[in-house]
């Protein structure tokens, strides 16, 4: 069992700037140094990606690549194919020949509205940035994806080798219909159920090419996109974070194609 | 229970100018005209729509309605808002004062496309159609279906009273990854899971109006959509929709919801 042994040479984070993205980022600059002769701990290249770097909203971003050496901020707009492409050639550029390890697709968005109000501008918007951009990344990145895999040793599957993590939400649980009196955010439940079927369409496609594809529930985490009025999430940006790096430490060939919360439960569909 | 006694005043039928729509409109028409004082069996008003009731594509349907005057065609496109206003304002004023009990979202897509094939035009097409698209529907037609509703004696849901039927497909089933190997269409899969869930959400907002709400898999049926070369599906359009409409009769309050099959059996998300 990887437990415990997450060790990736590379990650890649989209929507870094802030909340959940940013909490990674900080998280990987955070992993402690290894003794000597140790294998790394905290990876050689962190890429964060985000929409505008610089703009007033990644300033945080821009602080800490100012003190962290491998951390590499890129500009990318994940509902926009040519801007991936583009971001995809800068990672590869910095790589040199070794592959990604680690893909997490976190850029999300979320528009409070009922089932009434939701209108086809919403359902377009919503369903673009959280499902056809996580398609989008996994087709551009696959390339780098499959290097990383190449190079790894051993058989089966693991995040330390190499993986898509697309962060969804329970709100996209057909079964469950959390938070539906809370919360109708149709659109969004719309495009996180479909963010579930992409993975699991990725985990059945990449597998052969040895990347493992799972959809994470995060928790529901104080960030700003999950506050309805008067409701205090319970999660901690940081106490998410935490958990979902354990699950991802403790993931093989088994669980490619699961819906999983930070906690390592299995969410029904 | 209703079982075997469908018994609607109104219907409208989306992509009604062939395939499974087709079809749905030629089983109402064939209904068996009840004996004197029985409740009539074939609807009183069929809507039946499509995209260009003009069309080449179009003359099976307006040859039925030349015979039939109980079938009304009206142009409709399920992917743009004010096309779909202004049918539910024709479908009103044929109606008069009543509502109306049946909507059947039929219309949809597919693009036989590989995951790594799929791009962001794909993505949008297919969701628009496949999922905005019955969200839209819904929503303009509510008030109809909750006029329906209020004009039905007896407690409960029922497809006699007024109900929302949203033509999935065991393609949207997340867990059952079916014909994978055949056909990947990542962008259908995506939209019909995200259409399940509309369902649902669909369900839990419209069941307080008194309109029952599912997710239906057709079977697999020879329509022209449904052929990847050298593979004939098994169910014939006849069959599959003799089947839905059976299962339409036999549901209550406790299936509204719920993703069932042609035959009646739960599918899994």
């Amino acid at each position: 069992s990887n437990m415990g042994e997450l060790c990736v040479h590379s990650v890649l984070v989209t929507g870094a700037n802030r909340g959940l993205g940013l909490g990674f980022v900080q998280h990987f600059l955070r992993m402690p140094k290894p003794p000597q002769g140790g294998r790394p701990k905290p990876p050689q290249w962190i890429f964060a990606t985000c929409r505008d770097p610089k703009g007033q909203r990644a300033q945080e971003l821009k602080d800490l690549a100012s003190k962290h050496p491998n951390l590499v901020i890129i500009a990318l707009e994940v509902a926009n194919p040519a801007s991936i492409k583009a971001a995809a050639a800068k990672v590869a550029e910095h790589l040199g020949g070794s592959g990604l390890n680690l893909l997490i697709n976190n850029a999300g968005m979320v528009k409070p509205k009922t089932l009434d109000s939701e209108t086809l501008e919403d359902m377009t918007e919503t369903y673009t940035t959280n499902t056809a951009g996580p398609l989008l990344m996994g087709q551009a990145f696959l390339p780098l994806l499959k290097k990383a895999a190449q190079g790894s040793l051993g058989s089966g599957l693991s995040c330390s080798k190499a993986a898509i993590i697309n962060i969804s939400s329970i709100g996209g649980s057909i079964a469950s219909s959390f938070g539906w009196d809370m919360m109708q955010v149709t659109s969004y439940r719309c495009s996180k159920a479909a963010l579930n079927m992409l993975s699991k369409c990725q985990s059945l496609a990449y597998r052969e090419h040895g990347v493992l594809c799972v959809a994470l529930h995060p928790g529901w985490v104080q960030t700003e996109q999950r506050c309805p009025a008067g409701h205090m999430p319970p999660v901690t940006v940081d106490d998410s974070v935490q958990g979902m790096l354990k699950v991802l430490s403790s993931l093989s060939e088994k669980e490619t194609g699961t819906f999983l919360d930070w906690e390592g439960n299995v969410i029904p569909w």
